[in-house]
């Protein structure tokens, strides 16, 4: 029914994470309608994504250097203690908290039981080389979701480092399981409880 | 914390309809993610928006001929009839229906009490003139939505059409209220009892 | 786990609509926990409600006279008219809203494509009656839901009230279908739409 | 509008948690519509509530015995180990999971920085009676909801628990904070990050 241009351009958002075709046909109808600068922008900045690179020790997109990022190469951080995040949004949040001190591992996604590729799909080799190589590592956190692909990532990650972790006598730590803010007792499920439980302190 | 370049899409991208901070930064994320020939495409198919002309009898968004949409071309739809709508998106709703068979006017927006612009920002002087113009028209519909801003609207056209109703003898009508489907009695407000009870038939 | 007594309380509360298990368990143990004052006030009022009598015109629940509801044998009110609806919350609903001043007949219920005792349940039988006795009736308006079960009961009800209609000059009516306060155009469904179309004033 | 005797009840039922005048009005309605002995069993049960005793070492609603609990009475749990609970809904939930084997206190509610009687509306004179006596308590267990009053409330215990704790060697610890079953590493606030990272292993 509308312009084809519109239809195309509806087919592409709607790949995108969160937008369904009614969403994304409104999005497209608003950047037409938005003076032309608009979409001008718009496309240059998505266009200028190709510019980011991906550290070549922890895998953030950076665009600071040619090789490592501002953490890995900063005197500042504790190179010692290695936080394993599924994604760049993750990363961005832990840092928002001020909570860490430590560098980064990128995996780029999570693994999960319902995909075949999911090893291949994340960067669980370059995790290996990065432990395996001569760094000194004392402490790896795997900081996934609690969900079933998070604990799944994390077991198999737990599995496959393991051979590495008592030659270099270094310690692997999963984040803690317990209440979240704001949850109260009376809706929390057994897993929660049964973690509060054990991790009380 | 993320990279300028994120952050400058993020920023565009936040000035969306629905898209808060946090799902901007997750849609940036994304298309980062995805191979570079995405990403290209995206921005090329937002670039050729601008070839998209709107049509220079209803405004709607159109590429088919030079001025005029196939729509208002076209000698299989009531030339006669004419709808009044806030956007594309209408129009593309109603067009689905297959139940209406005359022609439209795209207003491009709704006057709304909080913004003292509202008269300029929408076609209305366009549409005085259209209707004003030769074109025999014999029904005007006003479809705007069931709103505060779409119901001032209306209102507001029909007081500026009014000169231009009885000398040509053109009928002015609303979409009826009442009942949508799926409302439970016991759940209506009191205007769309009302509505739906002085409508009844 | 609860005591039996709670465990019981539960249950029944269950039963209510709208209630899970959850909510129904919170509700018990909230009237446990108030003053007993407060469970046997509620309890009394609930003993209360078999006091509570049904019109035998119209069926709806009242305590005021012995047979027939103010509404029945109010003088202001117009006794040729009579809105058929599907419950009391309804007929509560529809008198706040100020704008009819006829009179009423309570169904008891919705038909239902999945209960085969639908024609029993309600009061079908009764309706026939009232229309078909001596009271001079000019107009029946069916208000019921647009809902399918809603839509189900009053085409079933125009059915057999039909042979009664031409006779006594009755008209029938239906609450008028159409955009309910606050829907937006681009959200409206086909039925909708086009109920608002061919109902446009 | 409604009869007086639905009013009344609709009243005292809206006092009722989660219930606005409106699913008040619908449960009233509900409870009229079915057979008398439906409501006569509803408030025979409600009445019923008050042959539920509270056991006097926990508090916690029961009916068994005269005085004391099957939790508090029992053999096989350990009657070392006190976990304070906000509520029987809580205490409920708890048992469902089976991971604890101790005993109880059940506060009767948490304190409020918008209450001020909050420390006389609770048991926590009781909780200070129950741990200065000569029952020989190991450990404590604050299991109180992570939400600002939870934790108001276990604060408060800590403190005025303290004179005793140390006399009487009893460990006090509270429910573990952290990642809850389920959430996304994205959406995690900076406190329940900050609990997770703190208390990982």
């Amino acid at each position: 029914m509308s312009s084809p241009k519109i239809q195309k351009l509806v087919l592409l958002l709607s790949k995108l994470p969160g937008l369904g075709p009614r969403q994304a046909t409104r999005l497209a109808y608003h950047i037409l309608d938005q003076n032309r600068d608009f979409a001008a922008e718009l496309a240059k900045n998505i266009v200028k994504l190709r510019e980011i690179k991906r550290c070549s020790r922890c895998f953030q997109a950076h665009e600071e250097r040619p090789e490592i990022c501002s953490i890995c190469s900063s005197a500042s951080r504790d190179q010692n203690k290695l936080m394993v995040v599924e994604k760049d949004m993750d990363l961005e949040t832990i840092e928002k908290t001020g909570v860490y001190n430590g560098t980064y591992f990128v995996l780029g996604g999570l693994m999960s039981p319902l995909r075949e590729d999911s090893q291949r799909r994340i960067r669980l080799k370059e995790l290996v080389g990065r432990v395996s190589s001569g760094n000194a590592i004392s402490e790896i956190v795997l900081a996934t979701s609690s969900t079933a692909e998070g604990d799944m990532t994390s077991r198999y990650i737990e599995k496959i480092l393991e051979p590495h972790m008592a030659a270099k006598k270094i310690k692997l730590t999963r984040l803690g399981r317990g209440l979240s803010t704001g949850v109260e007792l009376e809706y929390s499920d057994l897993e929660t409880f049964k973690n509060a439980y054990l991790n009380r302190k």
